[in-house]
């Protein structure tokens, strides 16, 4: 243990890479690796990258890093898709498209899959964060698929959140406006040569407005910009963007890193508490027969499921209740 | 209780709009009228309508509420929209819209929007199509906005899930093939008047095709729509499918309801059991301070967040796990 975690300190990309897999497939040896990595973490700056598929997030992320290596910046990228094994190719064909970085030292990049582990995406990502920091780079990107309640909650792990959007989404933006539209920090109209830029400018500009209030007394209004991530058009804007991001964060805040500001170790710790609560109680409730027993009960009308609940659940946690 | 679960099933609206809402609003007193309320289940068939916002979903659940009135049947209606309070609207113009029913004792329409509370939307859905279900109600129609893992969840409950999709969706089309492509009994194109309904059609078809070894040996293979839910053109045919859809799943099944089949029953057991443990634990441990006490000190860096979940969660949990 203690050597994997010396070794992710020190840098060395397979133990890293194995200890990210190991957490994508939701080993419960990792619990020890990260304790030891975590007095090595707080340094990294986040920046969460999420959005529909199609919208060029993986090809604005590869720009992000050639920009951000040419100022000798090291760079960690995860990129999260939770989605089903249809999305297999996508990954693929993102990992092969960033491959111009695979032979610099300077870049690691891994994508993760977690998908109905106990403790789920959420607690995969922050913990390979977690690793990446502890590893040293100087910003870790993490590119999320979506517009659900997951992407939402991985965002909510950066520093600095861009969403990206491309002209002509219609009901998209209307998706993004219910669902992250509070959690973006940067907004990107991605494919900006397309028709229907100024529209979409235009909606998101509104959008903004109906939340002005929000942004009085010198906080941060989300800015728009336009970027052509393959002609490599307005990735340098968007950099600084996410660096003045950063400077207000520091003078809001007072500290480099408010990821371990109270309100996000809070968060944090909850999902975990629950997580794990989950995983020791329901394992254990499997292997000793107890929840097929109740299953097979309820299916033949003995009981309902509620009461199955009860009784699986309350006696199990009694003595702590009382 | 027993007066609650008794009006319940006697058909009282007013008890039904009320537990409904108490389910919404994650009150553990629900917990016992639902184990009165569950021997009455089991006699509705519940379809599941989902698809991204602005398809048109609630004009085709009214059009289908109507068609279903005619024939006698009753019907009940969950509209559940787990999006942030910027859809508020959207949930009350739909209510506005279906308000043709609101005089007819046959229909029972209520909108959900749990979200944040422990055990989630797949739960309090499930609770509420038991309600319905206890109630009497021939036909359950349960709305959902979106494609994500919320959503499938909640139509895993559904007898007959019906998906809709309008022309020109594109990249949502490939949203939906990694999300609930497998969740879909039925595709529906609305708005079919619209140009490129025919290629959505090709598109849709050709995904279908390309999981055709699913179907093989007479297994069920989606159907695929067009409807104009505003002209009510394609209703009745989508109707006339789910009747089939019901009559393969009896004949494939050999019962009148599938909900209860075994893994179904595990999958429901399984987020109870989940869901309940959180509640209890969590809401004791922050109850005693303790969880407070474990963020502050995970701030203040004397320990690391998985050392302060370990000691939140395993003391709790010992007798048990011995």
């Amino acid at each position: 243990m203690d050597d994997i975690a010396e070794r992710v300190v020190a840098g060395d990309v397979r133990a890293v890479a194995r200890l990210i897999r190991d957490i994508d497939d939701g080993m419960p040896e990792v619990r020890e690796v990260l304790k030891r990595l975590y007095p090595h973490t707080g340094h990294a700056y986040v920046v969460g990258i999420t959005g529909a598929p199609g919208v060029g997030k993986s090809t604005l992320v590869d720009q992000m890093v050639a920009h951000l290596r040419k100022e000798g910046k090291t760079v960690g990228v995860l990129a999260v898709d939770p989605t089903s094994p249809f999305s297999g190719g996508a990954i693929l064909g993102d990992r092969v498209r960033m491959q111009r970085h695979s032979m610099d030292s300077g870049v690691f990049i891994r994508s993760m899959a977690t998908r109905g582990h106990f403790g789920g995406l959420t607690q995969s990502t922050r913990s390979a964060i977690d690793v990446l920091d502890a590893m040293g780079k100087d910003y870790i990107l993490v590119e999320t698929v979506g517009v659900g309640q997951d992407e939402v909650d991985v965002v909510k792990s950066a520093h600095t959140t861009v969403i990206v959007v491309i002209p002509g989404m219609g009901d998209d933006i209307q998706a993004i406006k219910a669902g992250i539209l509070e959690a973006g920090d940067i907004f990107v109209i991605n494919k900006a040569e397309r028709e229907g830029a100024d529209k979409t400018l235009a909606d998101l500009r509104l959008m903004l407005d109906m939340d002005q209030k929000k942004y009085e007394g010198g906080k941060w209004r989300p800015p728009i910009l336009k970027t052509e991530a393959v002609f490599d058009k307005g990735v340098v804007e968007l950099l600084d963007e996410i660096e003045k991001h950063r400077k207000y964060l520091e003078q809001a805040c007072g500290t480099l890193v408010p990821r371990r500001r109270k309100e996000k170790v809070r968060e944090e710790l909850y999902d975990m508490v629950k997580n794990r609560l989950i995983e020791e109680v329901l394992t254990k409730l499997t292997e000793t027969g107890e929840f097929d027993r109740a299953v097979d009960e309820v299916v033949e009308g003995k009981i309902d499921p509620y009461s199955a609940c009860d009784n699986l659940v309350l006696p199990k946690i009694k003595p702590f209740l009382e």
